[in-house]
Protein backbone atom coordinates (compact mmCIF):
# COMPACT_ATOMS: atom_id res chain seq x y z
CA UNK A 1 0.00 0.00 0.00
CA UNK A 2 1.35 3.22 -1.00
CA UNK A 3 1.57 6.10 1.67
CA UNK A 4 0.34 9.68 0.56
CA UNK A 5 0.99 12.84 2.59
CA UNK A 6 -0.65 16.15 2.07
CA UNK A 7 0.99 19.27 2.04
CA UNK A 8 0.54 22.52 0.45
CA UNK A 9 0.12 23.46 -2.75
CA UNK A 10 1.87 26.95 -2.90
CA UNK A 11 5.15 26.97 0.14
CA UNK A 12 3.83 29.70 2.44
CA UNK A 13 7.83 30.33 3.25
CA UNK A 14 8.98 29.59 -0.34
CA UNK A 15 10.08 25.76 0.16
CA UNK A 16 12.39 27.12 3.47
CA UNK A 17 10.97 23.64 4.95
CA UNK A 18 8.91 24.78 8.09
CA UNK A 19 5.36 23.25 6.92
CA UNK A 20 4.67 20.82 8.84
CA UNK A 21 4.79 18.00 6.14
CA UNK A 22 8.51 18.15 6.14
CA UNK A 23 8.29 16.94 9.88
CA UNK A 24 6.65 13.76 8.01
CA UNK A 25 9.00 13.73 5.01
CA UNK A 26 11.69 13.49 7.45
CA UNK A 27 10.31 10.60 9.68
CA UNK A 28 9.67 8.39 6.28
CA UNK A 29 13.11 9.06 5.18
CA UNK A 30 14.63 8.02 8.12
CA UNK A 31 12.44 4.48 8.29
CA UNK A 32 13.03 4.28 4.65
CA UNK A 33 9.31 4.69 3.64
CA UNK A 34 8.49 5.81 -0.27
CA UNK A 35 5.32 7.86 0.20
CA UNK A 36 3.20 10.54 -2.56
CA UNK A 37 2.49 13.83 -1.59
CA UNK A 38 -0.67 14.87 -2.75
CA UNK A 39 -1.04 18.97 -3.04
CA UNK A 40 -3.80 21.14 -1.38
CA UNK A 41 -4.50 24.58 -2.20
CA UNK A 42 -5.56 26.75 0.55
CA UNK A 43 -8.92 26.84 -0.91
CA UNK A 44 -9.37 22.94 -0.69
CA UNK A 45 -8.18 23.10 2.98
CA UNK A 46 -11.36 23.93 4.02
CA UNK A 47 -13.54 21.95 1.19
CA UNK A 48 -15.25 18.85 2.58
CA UNK A 49 -12.72 16.20 1.49
CA UNK A 50 -9.75 17.40 3.24
CA UNK A 51 -11.79 18.07 6.28
CA UNK A 52 -12.87 14.68 6.70
CA UNK A 53 -8.83 14.04 7.04
CA UNK A 54 -8.23 16.84 8.60
CA UNK A 55 -10.98 18.81 10.36
CA UNK A 56 -8.60 21.36 11.14
CA UNK A 57 -8.57 22.44 7.88
CA UNK A 58 -4.42 21.79 7.94
CA UNK A 59 -1.82 20.01 6.49
CA UNK A 60 0.08 17.09 6.71
CA UNK A 61 -2.42 14.30 6.51
CA UNK A 62 -1.33 10.89 6.14
CA UNK A 63 -3.35 7.86 4.31
CA UNK A 64 -2.05 4.10 4.20
CA UNK A 65 -4.77 1.95 2.80
CA UNK A 66 -7.95 2.25 4.99
CA UNK A 67 -5.79 3.95 7.74
CA UNK A 68 -6.09 7.66 7.51
CA UNK A 69 -4.57 10.10 10.16
CA UNK A 70 -3.65 13.86 11.12
CA UNK A 71 -1.70 15.73 13.41
CA UNK A 72 2.04 15.83 12.56
CA UNK A 73 3.26 13.86 15.82
CA UNK A 74 0.66 11.60 15.70
CA UNK A 75 1.71 10.85 11.94
CA UNK A 76 5.43 10.35 13.20
CA UNK A 77 4.73 8.26 16.39
CA UNK A 78 2.79 5.90 13.99
CA UNK A 79 5.41 5.69 11.16
CA UNK A 80 8.38 5.13 14.27
CA UNK A 81 6.22 2.68 15.62
CA UNK A 82 5.71 0.74 12.59
CA UNK A 83 9.32 0.88 11.08
CA UNK A 84 12.76 0.47 12.79
CA UNK A 85 14.67 3.65 12.64
CA UNK A 86 13.03 6.28 14.80
CA UNK A 87 12.59 4.31 18.47
CA UNK A 88 15.03 2.55 20.57
CA UNK A 89 13.78 -1.36 21.28
CA UNK A 90 14.07 -1.29 24.72
CA UNK A 91 10.66 -0.52 26.61
CA UNK A 92 11.77 2.32 29.09
CA UNK A 93 14.24 4.27 26.51
CA UNK A 94 11.26 4.15 23.98
CA UNK A 95 8.84 5.81 26.22
CA UNK A 96 11.48 8.81 26.67
CA UNK A 97 11.96 8.93 23.37
CA UNK A 98 8.37 9.33 22.98
CA UNK A 99 8.31 12.11 26.29
CA UNK A 100 10.51 14.53 23.91
CA UNK A 101 8.56 14.36 21.43
CA UNK A 102 5.87 15.84 24.05
CA UNK A 103 8.02 17.74 25.25
CA UNK A 104 8.77 19.37 21.90
CA UNK A 105 5.34 20.06 20.93
CA UNK A 106 3.84 20.69 24.23
CA UNK A 107 6.01 22.70 26.07
CA UNK A 108 8.68 23.87 23.42
CA UNK A 109 6.53 24.87 20.26
CA UNK A 110 3.47 26.14 22.20
CA UNK A 111 5.87 29.54 23.11
CA UNK A 112 7.42 29.93 19.53
CA UNK A 113 3.89 29.53 17.87
CA UNK A 114 3.04 32.31 20.25
CA UNK A 115 6.06 34.33 19.38
CA UNK A 116 5.02 33.47 15.33
CA UNK A 117 1.86 35.22 16.01
CA UNK A 118 2.98 37.92 17.64
CA UNK A 119 5.52 38.74 14.78
CA UNK A 120 3.19 37.77 11.73
CA UNK A 121 -0.32 38.88 12.96
CA UNK A 122 0.33 41.08 15.16
CA UNK A 123 3.13 42.90 14.02
CA UNK A 124 1.68 46.02 12.64
CA UNK A 125 -0.10 46.68 15.99
CA UNK A 126 0.54 49.33 18.32
CA UNK A 127 1.64 47.33 20.94
CA UNK A 128 4.18 45.27 18.92
CA UNK A 129 7.21 46.76 20.26
CA UNK A 130 6.79 47.03 24.05
CA UNK A 131 4.71 43.27 24.07
CA UNK A 132 7.72 41.58 21.51
CA UNK A 133 10.20 41.40 24.03
CA UNK A 134 7.91 39.44 27.06
CA UNK A 135 6.99 36.59 24.27
CA UNK A 136 10.87 36.13 23.48
CA UNK A 137 11.55 35.66 27.02
CA UNK A 138 8.88 33.42 27.30
CA UNK A 139 10.64 31.13 24.57
CA UNK A 140 14.17 31.54 26.39
CA UNK A 141 12.53 30.79 29.29
CA UNK A 142 12.28 27.07 27.87
CA UNK A 143 15.07 27.27 25.75
CA UNK A 144 17.35 27.43 28.86
CA UNK A 145 16.57 24.15 30.67
CA UNK A 146 16.08 22.72 27.16
CA UNK A 147 19.87 23.40 26.46
CA UNK A 148 20.61 22.93 30.27
CA UNK A 149 19.75 19.11 29.86
CA UNK A 150 21.15 18.67 26.40
CA UNK A 151 24.03 19.63 27.64
CA UNK A 152 27.32 18.52 25.43
CA UNK A 153 25.49 15.90 24.14
CA UNK A 154 24.42 15.13 20.39
CA UNK A 155 20.93 14.06 21.39
CA UNK A 156 18.48 14.21 23.96
CA UNK A 157 18.50 10.78 25.66
CA UNK A 158 21.13 8.56 23.48
CA UNK A 159 20.62 7.39 20.11
CA UNK A 160 18.96 10.28 17.12
CA UNK A 161 14.85 9.54 17.92
CA UNK A 162 11.74 10.93 16.79
CA UNK A 163 11.95 13.00 19.80
CA UNK A 164 15.10 14.69 18.03
CA UNK A 165 13.60 14.74 15.01
CA UNK A 166 10.53 16.84 16.46
CA UNK A 167 12.43 18.81 18.70
CA UNK A 168 14.71 19.93 15.85
CA UNK A 169 11.77 20.81 14.01
CA UNK A 170 9.98 22.75 16.09
CA UNK A 171 13.77 24.96 17.19
CA UNK A 172 13.65 25.17 13.44
CA UNK A 173 10.79 27.84 13.29
CA UNK A 174 13.06 30.18 15.94
CA UNK A 175 16.19 30.69 12.92
CA UNK A 176 14.34 34.21 12.02
CA UNK A 177 14.02 35.15 15.50
CA UNK A 178 17.70 34.90 16.12
CA UNK A 179 16.85 33.37 19.28
CA UNK A 180 18.58 30.42 18.47
CA UNK A 181 21.97 31.98 18.40
CA UNK A 182 21.79 32.56 22.28
CA UNK A 183 21.86 29.36 23.10
CA UNK A 184 24.88 27.66 21.19
CA UNK A 185 24.32 24.26 22.32
CA UNK A 186 20.75 23.89 20.77
CA UNK A 187 21.86 25.98 17.41
CA UNK A 188 25.06 23.19 17.07
CA UNK A 189 21.83 20.27 18.00
CA UNK A 190 19.92 21.81 15.38
CA UNK A 191 22.78 22.04 12.73
CA UNK A 192 23.38 17.80 13.45
CA UNK A 193 19.82 17.22 12.84
CA UNK A 194 19.83 19.58 9.49
CA UNK A 195 22.65 17.43 8.66
CA UNK A 196 21.30 14.09 8.44
CA UNK A 197 20.75 12.58 4.95
CA UNK A 198 17.23 11.66 5.62
CA UNK A 199 16.66 15.05 6.64
CA UNK A 200 18.87 16.24 3.49
CA UNK A 201 16.15 14.61 1.34
CA UNK A 202 13.09 15.72 2.63
CA UNK A 203 14.06 19.15 2.94
CA UNK A 204 15.03 18.92 -1.07
CA UNK A 205 12.21 16.76 -1.86
CA UNK A 206 9.48 20.44 -0.60
CA UNK A 207 12.35 22.42 -1.74
CA UNK A 208 12.71 21.34 -5.60
CA UNK A 209 8.94 21.28 -5.83
CA UNK A 210 8.16 24.61 -4.63
CA UNK A 211 11.18 25.84 -7.04
CA UNK A 212 8.95 24.02 -9.72
CA UNK A 213 5.80 25.41 -8.90
CA UNK A 214 6.90 28.76 -8.08
CA UNK A 215 8.57 28.97 -11.25
CA UNK A 216 5.42 28.83 -13.01
CA UNK A 217 3.82 31.70 -14.61
CA UNK A 218 0.58 33.01 -12.24
CA UNK A 219 -2.40 33.30 -14.06
CA UNK B 1 6.19 -1.52 41.88
CA UNK B 2 4.00 1.30 42.97
CA UNK B 3 3.12 4.40 40.66
CA UNK B 4 4.96 7.74 42.10
CA UNK B 5 3.31 11.00 40.36
CA UNK B 6 4.30 14.29 41.46
CA UNK B 7 2.12 17.55 41.88
CA UNK B 8 2.02 21.18 43.56
CA UNK B 9 2.41 21.43 47.24
CA UNK B 10 -0.06 24.49 47.33
CA UNK B 11 -2.49 23.97 44.47
CA UNK B 12 -2.61 27.56 41.94
CA UNK B 13 -5.84 26.65 41.65
CA UNK B 14 -7.42 26.24 44.60
CA UNK B 15 -8.22 22.40 43.80
CA UNK B 16 -10.23 23.48 40.52
CA UNK B 17 -8.30 20.43 38.94
CA UNK B 18 -6.71 21.98 36.56
CA UNK B 19 -2.80 21.41 37.36
CA UNK B 20 -1.84 18.99 35.05
CA UNK B 21 -1.80 16.18 37.74
CA UNK B 22 -5.39 15.62 37.35
CA UNK B 23 -4.88 14.87 33.48
CA UNK B 24 -2.36 11.94 35.17
CA UNK B 25 -4.66 10.98 38.17
CA UNK B 26 -7.64 10.29 35.47
CA UNK B 27 -5.88 8.22 33.36
CA UNK B 28 -4.83 6.08 36.33
CA UNK B 29 -8.11 5.91 37.65
CA UNK B 30 -9.57 4.86 34.12
CA UNK B 31 -7.00 2.04 33.57
CA UNK B 32 -7.31 1.12 37.94
CA UNK B 33 -4.31 1.61 38.53
CA UNK B 34 -3.04 2.48 42.13
CA UNK B 35 -0.48 5.48 42.89
CA UNK B 36 1.02 7.23 45.40
CA UNK B 37 1.46 11.15 44.68
CA UNK B 38 4.86 13.23 46.16
CA UNK B 39 4.29 17.44 46.86
CA UNK B 40 6.47 19.29 45.32
CA UNK B 41 6.88 23.41 46.64
CA UNK B 42 7.18 25.64 43.98
CA UNK B 43 11.18 26.58 44.84
CA UNK B 44 11.80 22.45 45.11
CA UNK B 45 10.68 22.03 41.59
CA UNK B 46 13.62 24.09 40.14
CA UNK B 47 16.05 22.11 42.17
CA UNK B 48 18.12 19.67 41.00
CA UNK B 49 16.77 16.10 42.42
CA UNK B 50 12.96 17.39 40.16
CA UNK B 51 15.17 18.67 37.14
CA UNK B 52 16.71 15.50 36.91
CA UNK B 53 12.92 14.20 36.30
CA UNK B 54 11.89 17.16 34.74
CA UNK B 55 13.79 19.39 32.91
CA UNK B 56 11.63 21.94 32.34
CA UNK B 57 10.69 22.27 36.18
CA UNK B 58 7.01 21.29 36.18
CA UNK B 59 4.21 18.90 37.41
CA UNK B 60 3.43 16.25 36.90
CA UNK B 61 6.26 13.58 36.44
CA UNK B 62 5.85 9.93 36.67
CA UNK B 63 8.17 7.32 38.45
CA UNK B 64 7.42 3.82 38.19
CA UNK B 65 10.67 1.90 39.08
CA UNK B 66 13.27 2.12 36.88
CA UNK B 67 11.22 4.19 33.95
CA UNK B 68 10.86 8.33 34.66
CA UNK B 69 8.64 10.28 32.52
CA UNK B 70 7.46 13.71 32.37
CA UNK B 71 5.22 15.21 29.71
CA UNK B 72 1.61 14.64 30.38
CA UNK B 73 0.55 13.66 27.29
CA UNK B 74 3.51 11.14 27.41
CA UNK B 75 2.87 9.76 30.82
CA UNK B 76 -1.17 9.67 29.70
CA UNK B 77 -0.10 7.73 26.35
CA UNK B 78 2.23 5.16 28.52
CA UNK B 79 -0.57 4.39 30.97
CA UNK B 80 -2.55 3.57 28.05
CA UNK B 81 -0.33 1.59 26.47
CA UNK B 82 0.22 -1.02 29.29
CA UNK B 83 -3.14 -1.05 30.63
CA UNK B 84 -6.88 -1.70 29.14
CA UNK B 85 -9.44 1.47 29.21
CA UNK B 86 -8.17 3.99 27.50
CA UNK B 87 -7.50 2.92 23.78
CA UNK B 88 -8.72 0.73 21.47
CA UNK B 89 -7.45 -2.98 20.42
CA UNK B 90 -7.38 -2.57 16.61
CA UNK B 91 -4.40 -0.69 15.59
CA UNK B 92 -6.11 2.13 13.44
CA UNK B 93 -8.78 2.90 15.97
CA UNK B 94 -5.77 3.15 18.33
CA UNK B 95 -3.91 5.25 16.22
CA UNK B 96 -6.66 8.10 15.41
CA UNK B 97 -7.11 8.31 19.03
CA UNK B 98 -3.64 8.82 19.51
CA UNK B 99 -4.35 11.42 17.01
CA UNK B 100 -7.26 13.08 19.54
CA UNK B 101 -4.49 13.37 21.95
CA UNK B 102 -1.87 15.20 19.69
CA UNK B 103 -4.72 17.66 18.57
CA UNK B 104 -5.46 18.16 21.73
CA UNK B 105 -2.05 19.15 22.66
CA UNK B 106 -0.58 20.44 19.71
CA UNK B 107 -3.61 21.77 17.93
CA UNK B 108 -6.09 23.34 20.68
CA UNK B 109 -3.88 23.54 23.76
CA UNK B 110 -1.66 26.36 22.10
CA UNK B 111 -4.56 29.09 21.54
CA UNK B 112 -5.94 28.21 25.15
CA UNK B 113 -2.28 28.76 26.42
CA UNK B 114 -2.01 32.11 24.51
CA UNK B 115 -5.53 33.37 26.12
CA UNK B 116 -4.18 32.48 29.34
CA UNK B 117 -1.04 34.06 29.36
CA UNK B 118 -3.03 37.02 27.58
CA UNK B 119 -5.02 36.76 30.99
CA UNK B 120 -2.79 36.41 33.49
CA UNK B 121 0.25 37.54 32.49
CA UNK B 122 -0.93 40.82 30.14
CA UNK B 123 -3.84 41.45 31.63
CA UNK B 124 -2.67 44.69 33.66
CA UNK B 125 -0.54 45.85 29.90
CA UNK B 126 -2.39 48.96 28.05
CA UNK B 127 -2.95 46.53 24.88
CA UNK B 128 -4.94 44.07 27.28
CA UNK B 129 -8.19 45.30 26.19
CA UNK B 130 -7.61 45.75 22.58
CA UNK B 131 -5.45 42.45 22.25
CA UNK B 132 -7.87 40.03 23.89
CA UNK B 133 -10.73 39.71 21.00
CA UNK B 134 -8.00 38.41 18.77
CA UNK B 135 -6.50 36.21 20.90
CA UNK B 136 -10.23 35.12 22.20
CA UNK B 137 -10.86 34.59 18.20
CA UNK B 138 -8.15 32.40 17.86
CA UNK B 139 -9.63 29.71 20.24
CA UNK B 140 -12.81 30.30 18.54
CA UNK B 141 -11.03 29.24 15.07
CA UNK B 142 -10.18 26.13 16.85
CA UNK B 143 -13.62 25.55 19.22
CA UNK B 144 -15.29 25.49 15.80
CA UNK B 145 -13.44 22.81 13.98
CA UNK B 146 -13.47 20.72 16.76
CA UNK B 147 -17.42 20.96 17.68
CA UNK B 148 -18.03 20.31 13.94
CA UNK B 149 -16.37 17.12 13.89
CA UNK B 150 -17.51 16.82 17.17
CA UNK B 151 -21.25 17.08 15.67
CA UNK B 152 -23.92 14.88 18.05
CA UNK B 153 -21.57 12.02 19.02
CA UNK B 154 -20.40 11.18 22.54
CA UNK B 155 -17.08 11.20 22.10
CA UNK B 156 -14.26 11.90 19.02
CA UNK B 157 -13.67 8.53 17.69
CA UNK B 158 -15.99 5.55 19.19
CA UNK B 159 -15.69 4.70 22.57
CA UNK B 160 -14.03 7.32 25.08
CA UNK B 161 -10.39 7.52 25.02
CA UNK B 162 -7.25 8.86 25.92
CA UNK B 163 -7.86 11.58 23.06
CA UNK B 164 -11.14 12.41 24.92
CA UNK B 165 -9.20 12.35 28.02
CA UNK B 166 -6.68 14.75 26.62
CA UNK B 167 -9.45 16.67 24.72
CA UNK B 168 -11.71 17.25 27.92
CA UNK B 169 -9.04 17.89 30.41
CA UNK B 170 -7.50 20.78 28.01
CA UNK B 171 -11.14 22.53 27.04
CA UNK B 172 -11.24 22.38 30.87
CA UNK B 173 -9.22 25.58 30.71
CA UNK B 174 -11.52 27.49 29.08
CA UNK B 175 -14.30 27.47 32.08
CA UNK B 176 -13.09 30.63 33.56
CA UNK B 177 -13.18 32.49 29.80
CA UNK B 178 -16.85 31.70 28.80
CA UNK B 179 -15.85 30.46 25.35
CA UNK B 180 -17.01 27.21 25.87
CA UNK B 181 -20.53 28.38 26.52
CA UNK B 182 -20.57 29.80 22.69
CA UNK B 183 -20.26 25.86 21.85
CA UNK B 184 -22.76 23.97 22.80
CA UNK B 185 -21.60 20.27 21.89
CA UNK B 186 -18.66 20.81 23.03
CA UNK B 187 -19.98 22.05 26.83
CA UNK B 188 -21.68 18.72 26.71
CA UNK B 189 -18.63 16.94 26.01
CA UNK B 190 -16.82 18.19 28.54
CA UNK B 191 -19.91 17.45 30.86
CA UNK B 192 -19.81 14.02 29.75
CA UNK B 193 -15.79 13.88 30.79
CA UNK B 194 -16.47 15.43 33.92
CA UNK B 195 -19.24 12.84 34.89
CA UNK B 196 -17.09 10.05 34.33
CA UNK B 197 -16.54 8.07 37.73
CA UNK B 198 -12.99 7.94 36.78
CA UNK B 199 -12.59 11.58 36.50
CA UNK B 200 -14.79 12.16 39.55
CA UNK B 201 -11.98 10.30 41.70
CA UNK B 202 -9.12 12.21 39.56
CA UNK B 203 -10.96 15.18 40.74
CA UNK B 204 -12.12 15.13 44.11
CA UNK B 205 -8.78 13.05 45.24
CA UNK B 206 -6.74 16.66 44.66
CA UNK B 207 -9.38 18.67 45.53
CA UNK B 208 -9.19 17.39 49.01
CA UNK B 209 -5.53 17.26 49.41
CA UNK B 210 -5.62 21.02 48.64
CA UNK B 211 -8.77 21.68 50.62
CA UNK B 212 -6.70 19.93 53.72
CA UNK B 213 -3.40 21.56 53.10
CA UNK B 214 -5.06 25.24 52.61
CA UNK B 215 -6.88 24.65 55.83
CA UNK B 216 -3.58 24.50 57.58
CA UNK B 217 -2.49 28.29 59.23
CA UNK B 218 -0.16 29.37 57.09
CA UNK B 219 3.36 30.36 58.79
Amino acid sequence: MTIIITAFERSPDGGKGLARDTRVRWALEETGQPYEVRLVSIDALKEPAHLALNPFGQIPTYEDGDLALFETGAIVLHIAGRHAGLLPDDANARARAITWMFAALSTIEPPILELANATLLEGDKPWSGERLPLVRDRVRARLGPLSSRLGGADWLDGAFSAGDLMMVSVLLRLKPSGLLGEFPALAAYVGRGEARPAYRRAFEAQRALYATIHREPRP
